[in-house]
């Protein structure tokens, strides 16, 4: 009989931290404060509106005010820039948030930048990325900071273990390589890093004790290719053709599951993984950045 | 007969760039621009104040300004908030540097903060450690770019190879992983970093096509710990007791140069690797910082 991996349940996960979060917006508005979120979002992608709505529709959910912009896709950058700023110093406002990506006539760099990084919830802004390098306090990027969640809420610290990640990308594969060899709780990881460029990458891959797959490419991650009781964190979301599915598509990670699944200790799902956790984590932030204002 | 490696000649790669530097101040200076830098000491640590002579001297003989400010051991936060203050607005200073460690009463993170990011020619500002993360033009710390250096100068480029990296300091292991593994010229490096968490950390270091040691052990990395063939990057300075000098004392680097040279493909030694270089590009900053400025 093969082993069947543990799934690792990121909505059961991000559904407990959604709880404590509930718990202390509660202290805080005994306080008087009320954490807010901005989100901006500029144009009508349609991916990008689906994320905007979910992320508004978590705010209420857990008692944070959420301040809507919409605006149009013909916005100029100056008119984005004059809102960060009467954002940034809004009292109410303890999170902006810029739904990326953004039309091509704004220049995304100069956006993150415009942001007061106190209130950089995203933990895109360079300065918060500088301090997440050095080990100071700061806004982890939400994706990154999910993964170590999913991973220390499970029982898999990753201290000590050997951590390969695939993939370099700015919102996963860097910052995660940043938070995890900090010597601090929840990292002290021996970290690898590959990439597009990496020789023989199963040689790598397969060393990992705890694996991130974070590429972008579907099922790239093959059995072979990981350490037989390996932790497996699955980044990838991708649509790939099914016929036998209604809308002829469905969602796959980067790890091809049926397999690595019978090889693993742990695992993630593609939905129901990584996903789940990322706007969690964002709440966590403007949670965060609420308590530092209050 | 054992193998002998090739040296990686740190003083004489520096003496090349150094050349290369002159001629870009002597270009600069007929477009009327000096480069400037100011280099700040406060109190008399010893080690500090060689230091800082070698870097003033260093200048000069650059044809870069060297604006020399000594402030006393009691010298209060305040007043050197306020100097640098002044040295941000000052137009003919285009690099600013704090000699660290600083006296107890001041906080040196505030201090880093407080430097202009245009003129942290140290690099070591949360704004130019976060754009060094995400792949963005910056300042690049100054040990981890003379590590570069030293490998692309010497025909090592890291592009494609395993790298490994022993030691997470501010100043190497971390700006050094950032450096590396970024998608762009002179990166493109798997990396790995290593520590005092890492487990069997000789099967790690066994792997590095380049290994980088840079963890402050005199002699931590033995032959048994490198790949044949390797090419190895020695960042430690530790004086060691040695009852045949007549000091009573000499330098050693964190590789055991004796028996790993017999095993590698090239190696630096110490002194005359990586120290060289670390002055030399601070200068490079500093020019790079006054050509922004011309």
């Amino acid at each position: 009989m093969p082993n069947t991996a543990k799934i690792i349940d990121g909505k059961l996960i991000a559904e407990a931290i959604r709880g404590e979060l509930k718990d202390e917006v509660a202290m805080l508005a005994r306080r008087g404060v009320v954490p807010g979120l901005a989100v901006v979002l500029v144009g009508n992608d349609a991916a990008s509106e689906v994320y905007v709505r979910a992320k508004r529709k978590t705010c209420l959910e857990l008692g944070i005010n959420s301040f809507d912009y919409d605006l149009p896709p013909d916005c100029t950058e100056r008119r984005l820039l004059d809102l960060i700023r009467d954002l940034n110093e809004d009292g109410r406002v303890h999170g902006i948030l810029v739904q990326m990506p953004l039309p091509k006539q704004i220049d995304s760099g100069k956006v993150l930048l415009a942001i007061d990084p106190r209130k950089d919830v995203d933990g895109f802004h360079p300065v918060n990325l500088g301090k997440l390098l050095s080990g100071e306090p700061c806004f982890v990027s939400c994706t990154p900071a999910g993964c170590q969640q999913l991973l220390l809420r499970s029982g898999y610290d990753p201290a000590g273990k050997h951590v390969v990640i695939v993939g370099r990308s700015n919102i996963v594969g860097k910052p995660l390589v940043a938070l995890l060899m900090q010597k601090a709780p929840g990292g002290n990881a021996t970290v690898t890093v590959c990439h597009s460029r990496t020789r023989d990458i199963a040689a790598i891959t397969r060393q990992g004790d705890i694996l991130v797959a974070a590429m972008g490419v579907p099922e790239f991650v093959k059995a072979d290719m990981v350490k037989e009781g390996a932790v497996v964190i699955d980044v990838g979301v991708n649509r790939v053709p099914d016929a036998t599915k209604k809308s002829g598509t469905r969602l796959v990670g980067d790890v091809d599951f049926a397999a690595v699944s019978q090889k693993v200790e742990a695992i993630t799902p593609v939905p129901g993984g990584v996903g789940p956790m990322t706007i969690t984590m964002l709440m966590k932030n403007t949670v965060q950045a609420a308590r530092t204002f209050a």
